[in-house]
């Protein structure tokens, strides 16, 4: 149920979720509400007055008489109904009451692509078929398994003979059929390309086919994912996440690389991506009450290193200059044969990858959107320690990595974090007070920043003139929340009694530093590829940002910073885990699954690393937004005059 | 070098290789020699006088002055160059000269079916593809694995791209490349069938296309035998064989069924006829100073029982009706996962059997003597314990097996051997003093009668008159060869001073039962497939004679018996051992190899073990050589008067 706000004294009307924090829809508003605990109620800074509509609040945080005045803490207050909310107005420490400024930045996520990425029908790559075989005679006395083949046959005639070649399959298969009076289920392996015949992959007493059942896994550095998926119906009906076992090995890619040339190293991280799938199996399976043995197909995407690891390939040479992987498109491989604990002749699909940096995830995601199957132009994105970019429609398609290092994921940050409880995702800066609104995940008090809220840290540091283009701090403004730290100069975001961890949080010119590298190596990527096919951003119909970060950042404060191009808002698109998305299309529809073929042929790698056009454009891009600024004009109409 | 030979007083004319036995020569000729000993040189019986030409003879046998005549013994005698030798006339015991009879009787081999087989190309379903790789450089660093594609598909631009599965392939793909300076060799196995990709399965360091090797596997009830061929040149480089190690779990596919039944015994026997290839290979290896690991491609064929207990199918419903295979059509194996020693990546390809007792060994013979692409009608006969019929065409073909019984072998015949030195393989009777001419395999006195030789004996026996069509012996025939034993009447083929086993060594009419069954068996067979398909031995342009039986076998004397059909002696060819020979070719020539397929589908069983129409053939062949005689013109003609 939607409820509209109005927020008085500016009349800035936002239209939210019934259940939402009141804080939070102020601060997406773009509303600027005194904050400075997160949300955690402690501070009683985000009083607002309820002037119209109903809010569920607790009483005790407030005095009997701002109460029946119809004040309430903002952060603690649950939108009810259509709301009038007034700010009051603030006093500042001389006394004079500071009107509140109206904001241009309020929060614009990009659409969600469900409308784009198609329809797809319920025809898996697996499939059952029930065969009540005619028991053989003297007259009729063909192998067992020409008799399953002939009931193939007469079942799907004009279907080309499946093969067989799973050993335990024909030993068992005089068994299964007596056992089971000679009626049973073939589970049918499709061609990975079309016109290539089936396999038989099982031959099952009695008849099963209400029980097909596919797992898609994304298998993340960090996090790997598995939804259960029934093939009858196409609908998911289970899902598990958990941590990547590996990274008791290292963080990042690179330090699993290192850790494979150790003796015995290869083999531990392959052993424990296959035990992260198991408990992910083990998980799923014991919710829905199946067996492992149910699933009947796995289809995985993961980054370069991590399809090697699973393989237990050797990823040593990705590390290296020319960064060549071992094999980049995968054979079909019996997942049981790997360890994970499956029915011994189903397969492990593995997306294909584009290089040692462009990996499973960045095809399963392009996949996923249909890039390849429109004349648009789209700009794929995922953002990310490894940020992957790709560019093209339905004729060409060029793709690089830049490694815009860990900043979007809080590392080389003084108090980065991961986006989890306590991390500050929405901030705003009073343009006067230079006082601070901030919300953190979970509503509680900050313990840190996560790359969302960096992002929305310094744009609005920027918009405030509290940091220049360059970053750097303005020394001239006097205010105790501005001041040279340790590090250099810093800007407090929270007091140490308003901070979870009990220590000042403050964000630093290194910090912003980082931030400029990261952000500036994913715009000169996306420069580099868009100059190498002789586009500019004015060409792009579509800009796609895949993974869970699309749908959480701020398209104006990105845009701002100059990590996201400055073109219509209209054209952006979030995809969400766009590597988990293709299994799913690829596991429930064998025509979706086919077309990945293309996909991958379609996509020509380009290596930045030491490529001169990148270098240039990354130089120039170590700036906020830009140093050329004509291609962030929104940006510079909003910027304070005596920083452009 | 031949040499010719006259045979006086009878003007009967032979060509024979130099060096031949001159007693081997007089009985394959039909010429009649006293030769108790078997060719031993002791019983001194089989002297002969040489008046032309150049005989090796060792002077110490022979009394002086008959040496200066010219006599010599013929059974240690070696032709040496043309000849004329006349056969002294022998003397009864009553003092009266017995003028020889001229024999009807000559050894008529059935030709060599070389020149039908056709010939084949030198270009195996294996190839190895030397490449050149570039190294990868920054613009150029597509994965090892697509570098290796990429390599193929410039050396072979018309071929589809070939696929990989092995896992240890892509393992040490990276470091085989890079050890062998970006230049290797790949293993490229050609599709099972046309069309199909190439599979890769091993990419070797540096140029190893000059060693290509294959093995031809027959693996027999009772031998197995191995022949590597170089798949450079098509040749044969060498050869190995050695008795089924099976053969100590039972001597025939019942016993071993049976033995399969046990705890553990499916798997032993499993091990067993492993155990038996690889010491072929090992063999083989050991002659030709290579590794197995560079044999690349093994093919192999046998019954359908040596075929299940190989893959470990278990054999069970072969032997209980409706005689089920559990496979007829085997998946293309990984030797290594049978155990045998190979590269991990080979494959070893096993013939597809028809029916339950019409196996991969008649398969592979039937191709190989390319009776599918003759429009001539040809009856395929594999005589044995499991005899085995085929007759068609390029456009039909029924076979059938008959459970003819181990006559042939040996079995069932009191004094019944192996075809190994020291058993009678041929045998004439003087039709006056029937006295016996006895000539051994090894030229050694006599231990027993193998399947040729008993052939030779019971057709010989017929036509002096000694037993009647029905194997009865003549009770009226006063000699002391002819007498009632112990199992009733016999002959006494070799006196105990004559005979290896000091005893006597005889044939009995239990053992002349036991033959006409065998050969009943197989004639009615020969009658109830052509009669299903409208047709009459007349029909016949071919009868093909596989196993090495056929190039030891008496035309005359199996027809005289009623073992063949009595057609056009020109009609008759012999394989050899078609099963290997199949395999030999299909090894050679992928496009021959591509053929069974057709082969296969072209072969319709019929099960004769409970067909009325076979039981009636069968009752009417329990004959010498049959109850109708107008089968057997030919026999007709030359059969005393009084036993028609």
């Amino acid at each position: 149920m939607k409820h509209t706000i109005t927020f008085q004294p500016d009349n800035i009307t936002v239209t939210v979720d019934q259940g939402e924090n009141l804080l939070a829809a102020a601060a997406n508003a773009g509303v600027y509400v005194h904050a400075f605990c997160g949300g955690d109620g402690v501070c009683g800074k985000c009083k607002v007055i309820v002037e119209e509509g109903e809010v569920r609040a607790d009483k005790a945080t407030l005095k009997k008489e701002e109460w029946d005045q119809g004040y309430r803490l903002a952060c603690q207050a649950t939108v009810m109904s259509d709301l009038v909310v007034r700010i009051p107005e603030i006093t500042t420490a001389g006394g004079r009451a500071l009107k509140r400024k109206p904001k241009t930045t309020r929060t614009i996520s990009a659409r969600s692509l469900d409308t784009l990425i198609g329809k797809w029908d319920v025809d898996p790559p697996v499939a059952k078929l029930y065969l009540e075989l005619d028991p053989p005679t003297m007259d009729d006395n063909i192998s067992d398994m020409q008799r399953v083949m002939r009931g193939i046959r007469q079942a799907l005639p004009d279907t080309p003979e499946p093969s067989y070649d799973h050993p335990e399959l024909i030993k068992e298969l005089p068994f299964v059929l007596r056992e089971s009076d000679w009626k049973v289920t073939v589970l049918l392996l499709h061609g990975k390309r079309e016109g290539e015949p089936d396999r038989i992959i099982d031959i099952e007493p009695g008849n099963t086919t209400d029980r097909l059942y596919g797992l898609a896994v994304d298998i993340g550095t960090t996090t790997c994912s598995g939804v259960l998926i029934d093939l009858n119906t196409g609908k998911i009906i289970a899902e598990a996440s958990g941590y990547n076992a590996q990274i008791s090995y290292g963080e990042d890619v690179i330090s699993r690389i290192i850790y494979a040339a150790r003796p015995g190293g290869l083999r531990a991280l392959q052993e424990k991506v296959v035990s992260t799938i198991n408990t992910i199996i083990d998980d799923i399976c014991r919710k829905m009450i199946i067996s492992p043995a149910d699933i009947s197909y796995i289809m995985a995407a993961g980054n370069t290193i991590m399809s090697h690891l699973l393989l237990g390939l050797d990823p040593k040479y990705i590390r290296e200059a020319p960064y060549v992987p071992a094999v980049s498109i995968f054979p079909l491989t019996k997942a049981a044969g790997l360890g994970i604990q499956a029915h011994p002749s189903v397969r492990l699909f593995l997306y294909p990858c584009i290089a040692s940096y462009v990996g499973g995830d960045i095809v399963s995601g392009v996949h996923a959107c249909q890039m390849a199957k429109s004349d648009k132009v789209s700009l794929f994105i995922d953002i990310g320690t490894n940020g992957e970019i790709v560019v093209g429609n339905s004729e060409w398609m060029v793709c690089a990595a830049c490694s815009a290092g860990p900043a979007f994921e809080g590392g080389g940050i003084q108090y980065g974090m991961r986006a989890s409880a306590g991390a500050i995702e929405n901030f705003h800066i009073h343009h006067e007070t230079y006082d601070p609104m901030i919300v953190t995940i979970g509503r509680i008090k900050p313990a840190g920043i996560c790359g969302s809220g960096l992002i929305s840290i310094v744009s609005e540091l920027l918009e405030a003139g509290v940091i220049d283009q360059q970053g750097k701090f303005n020394k001239g403004l006097d205010h105790p929340r501005i001041r040279e730290g340790r590090d250099g100069w810093e800007y407090v975001l929270a007091w140490g009694q308003d901070s979870l961890i009990g220590e000042d949080i403050v964000i630093t010119e290194v910090d912003i530093d980082n931030l400029l590298r990261a952000k500036g190596a994913m715009y000169a990527g996306y420069q580099t590829l868009l100059e190498s096919v002789g586009l500019t951003f004015d060409d792009l119909d579509r800009v796609i940002l895949a993974g869970n970060f699309g749908a959480y950042i701020d398209l104006e404060r990105a845009i701002c910073i100059g990590l996201l191009p400055d073109v219509d808002r209209d054209k952006f698109f979030y995809l969400g885990n766009a590597s988990m998305l293709g299994c799913q299309i690829s596991l429930t529809d064998v025509k979706r699954f086919r077309e990945r073929v293309h996909v991958r042929q379609l996509m020509t790698n380009m290596e930045l690393s030491e490529n001169t056009e990148f270098m240039t454009h990354y130089m120039a891009a170590l700036f906020l937004p830009h140093t050329d600024m004509s291609l962030f004009p929104t940006v510079r109409d909003k910027l304070p005059e005596r920083s452009v």
